[in-house]
């Protein structure tokens, strides 16, 4: 209970004050690699900006390209105006890798893989901004961007894209079976790990699509490391 | 791009200026079933509590009881901290249950259920905060509280347990094929949904099990509404 998710993961170059992983700092990671690989698994963040008193977490689509994470959304939402305006900020992305079910309630716990991301959005414009565009769409299937039409200069108006960079993030991941107290173990009880994964269901095409036509690449090969794909 | 998500889902009893869904407020659900069942069928909340300008966004594991919601952790723990202080906090869950392809970048999205919770913590004690360890176990495995031994004094005291009420929560959902400009629909490439779900691999009993001990009924009997089961 206590121990199941604690305090945030931070930091990259080196652990700061304010990005060391406090809360069971076993847990933090803080290798490039490792931060890359789950940002590049998940497919929502969890993002706020500080900002007058109140705390909004509103989930996103995002993208990452080298040391960057872009976010993208309608200009008038007021978390991305936060955003743009460079307000200290923080995107979460988590994946579930399985519940952790002690003999006690205050061992169960879950395994996971999250990184927090901190520091201020950079509003990104002309070129970057459809770059950053392309990799929001990338990282939701790659492939897709060129399968596309290009944005119109009407839509490219109505979507703003910020970059966070990825120097301040850091990565906390628990794995394994549970840590029972000695005293517990002859407990009578089973426990283990139960896996949790994501699954991918079959394509379903929309009303437009003619009878007949195969899925593109990007549908076909739409894949995340350990996804069970179904049907 | 710009629809992927936007802004967050708010309010319960009547959308208040702060809490109606601003951002394509045709999604918004202001429900209590809908909230609910978003909520019990989701595993780790995104949690967020205003302070010294900051913004950091912490997965945690969370139980629902009624119009209550319960976190848990450390009390060592930053952001359990403020929200046993009663900061403006936010905790947001949201359910991923597909990609949707459009054949523009800008109407391509994803389907899912999202609830935020918008509102002060309250710190529990005594009964309350037995009852609030109870729903947060139940909410990971149901039934699993009875088959573990009763939390000690000295874990109890480990823990720290709040209650965010459920009035200012809502929720948001898009579900259904693209939504594409009509002179789009003739662009030659695959457009539609790719279902995602949750599944739910073979149980993994840890060292300390005897060989042949049967799973408990909060293992076998485990299940979200939706997600697949494995091996």
């Amino acid at each position: 209970m206590a121990a199941m998710f604690g305090d945030p993961p931070m930091s990259l170059p080196a652990p700061s004050a304010r990005s060391r992983v406090r809360r069971l700092p076993d847990r933090g990671r803080y290798d490039r690699d490792t931060i890359a690989a789950i940002l590049d698994e998940g497919l929502v963040a969890h993002v706020a900006a500080a900002g007058a008193g109140e705390a909004v977490v509103v989930p996103m689509a995002y993208g990452r390209e080298g040391d960057r994470l872009y976010l993208h959304g309608s200009p008038a939402s007021r978390t991305l105006r936060a955003l743009a305006q460079g307000a200290p900020a923080c995107a979460t992305v988590t994946l579930l890798d399985g519940l952790v079910l002690a003999r006690s309630a205050f061992h169960s716990s879950m395994n996971y893989r999250s990184v927090v991301v901190l520091g201020r959005a950079e509003r990104l414009e002309g070129d970057a901004k459809l770059a950053g565009l392309r990799a929001v769409t990338e990282h939701l299937a790659p492939g897709r961007w060129d399968e596309l039409r290009p944005p119109t200069a009407k839509e490219l108006g109505a979507t703003a894209v910020v970059a966070m960079d990825l120097r301040e993030a850091a990565a906390k991941v628990r794995t394994g079976p549970p840590h029972d107290e000695p005293r517990d173990l002859a407990h009578p009880v089973w426990a283990g790990v139960v896996p949790l994964r994501g699954a991918v269901g079959a394509p379903q095409a929309d009303s437009a699509v003619p009878p007949g036509t195969a899925p593109s690449p990007s549908v076909t090969g739409w894949s995340r490391p350990g996804w069970e794909r179904l049907g």
